[in-house]
């Protein structure tokens, strides 16, 4: 018998629609489930996602996370108390709600780290806020990986209802992005496309490698990276069992995995993915951060400033990403699979 | 009134579906009520169009262009007598029947440069057999520019029934794409964006403008072509009379064309606009050549071999083909508008 992970759960920015979903998504049988869930913010923040909900929890504020009574069928939350929402305008951008959501989410990173929580989904964040709260990096997976320490290979993962996409490279402008289409980084996402899909329970994932150039370079009439890099390496990976199928011209791909003959994509530049994902609706998917030691999952969506404080907000999204947290946490946790790739 | 533009219409790849589908296009009063129509090809293929669409054509073989009756109620038709269908495979690709399809395609460039057609609409090529029957270009547009002797701007328009696509650039590697996205190039896309949608009857196209780097750039810190080089050129663009909207990150683009925000959007990659119109039903749209003195459209779907021969090849791409050849053609004709962008 596998035991449960713990995952951390972050309420999000307060001037958004997190603390509404979070509490959502608590109210569900399905997500206790699934994993031990621990509340991690302020409770009168929590509070206040109750009344957008219109639910009450059974929520028990404990000091820390070792005197957590698992058995007592309360919901444990950390109440960090730095977070008062009268102080904040609903549905309006603020640093300081950016850096309270970023300094709860390196808290929790230190956690995990530690050894006391395996996991962490949250609410959605401002990007902006948090970039003007102090956290100064190009994405919030930078951030992360800085938090851990990282070195190596790690990347964003987004997935939708047909499939998961795996970034060989993201925020850095085209130009750079052709430049490191390199074989490290392409068995880094490769791999990590391998055991993410795995702990979502696909012991043989079917993963669509996306090609560089047009028409996959046209027998390198339109570039020779296919022929130069991308096979070579996939050919390789696929010797050290990690199949895939590829390079594939970017615009059959995900006509493929589409069609269901994929379960991920993995892709070389950033609007090669999110062009075909958000067409297909990657708004209701979901934004993992993936190959670093802590596991981070979040919903596509945004802070949804127009429909704060309506009790309309749907926690779909949010209850799909604590879902592949507890998968990827638990995986990681069974199997003593550390997912680093580098 | 204006007059009817002569469009010659040309068979396809003997090998597949082209005779059967342009029999079918030919049997429909609505073609005939757009343009007045040619057929240039062999006689024996558009019997064997009409013996696979079901379909008996009131058909009239002319020596010359210039010896048509247009009021005798027969559709006229050039005998090249050149493709005895009884040579071929049906349903395979043959090199010479590549160079035949190309052959007549150059004849009837001639004779539009001659001022004898207005446009050519043609039935789907094999592009493999035209490349191996000695037509050795990157890909057809480059054929046609050659035989136009065309220089500066033209390019490959995609059109799907949401929204249509002119390309900055679009067979050549990503790398070089890049270094392509220049001013004059970006001036050659969108000037022939408002020229062609004015031909299909929009006075004052909305036209969305992709940028190249992800996120549009990020205020410069992925990649500094937006702020460089396309906002710039968009801004003295709009100065000059031709307005867009953009940059716009490429992911969120096509989005708002899909919410009926821009008629066309103006990609700066070969990629970028393929994901987007592939995912949404590109293979029933229409690709024209834009820009050069000659018009060609044809259906984006390809020879169809495995439906060779049945009957039930659908003429819907070909019928809107032929209508956009129309409708760009009297554009010319009655405007003196040459499109020629460069």
């Amino acid at each position: 018998m596998t035991e449960k992970p713990t995952i951390g759960l972050m309420l999000g920015d307060v001037t958004g629609i997190g603390p509404e979903i979070a509490v959502k998504l608590l109210s569900r049988a399905d997500t206790h489930a699934q994993a031990r869930v621990v509340i991690v913010g302020d409770k009168r923040v929590l509070d206040l996602g109750m009344a957008d909900a219109g639910k009450t929890l059974n929520v028990k504020v404990v000091d820390s996370l070792s005197d957590i009574d698992w058995n007592d069928g309360s919901i444990p939350m950390i109440d960090r108390g730095d977070t008062d929402p009268a102080a904040f305008t609903r549905g309006a951008l603020s640093a300081d709600a950016g850096r309270l959501a970023g300094e709860t989410l390196g808290w929790m990173t230190e956690r995990v780290l530690e050894g006391q929580l395996d996991g962490i989904c949250f609410a959605p964040l401002n990007k902006a806020a948090l970039n003007r709260g102090g956290f100064k990096f190009n994405d919030e997976h930078e951030l992360f990986a800085h938090w851990n320490k990282h070195e190596g290979y790690y990347g964003e993962i987004n997935v939708i209802s047909q499939f998961v996409t795996f970034r060989v490279t993201s925020h850095v402008s085209l130009r750079r992005a052709v430049d490191l289409v390199t074989p490290e980084r392409i068995k880094g996402a490769v791999t990590l496309a391998h055991s993410t899909l795995q702990a979502f329970g696909t012991s043989s994932p079917r993963i669509g490698v996306a090609a560089l150039n047009p028409h996959g370079g046209e027998s390198g009439l339109f570039g020779d990276e296919e022929l130069k890099i991308i096979a070579p390496t996939l050919k390789k990976l696929a010797e050290q069992g990690l199949p895939t199928q590829g390079p594939l011209p970017s615009d059959t791909v995900f006509l493929k995995a589409v069609r269901k003959e994929f379960d991920a994509v993995v892709i070389m530049y950033h609007d090669q993915g999110q062009i075909a994902t958000k067409l297909l609706g990657f708004f209701e998917g979901v934004t993992i951060t993936g190959g670093l030691k802590t596991t981070y999952t979040t919903p596509a969506h945004g802070t949804a400033y127009d429909i704060v404080g309506q009790g309309k907000a749907n926690e779909g999204a949010i209850a799909k990403a604590f879902h592949f947290c507890a998968r990827i946490a638990a995986h990681k946790k069974n199997s003593a699979l550390v997912a680093e790739v580098a």
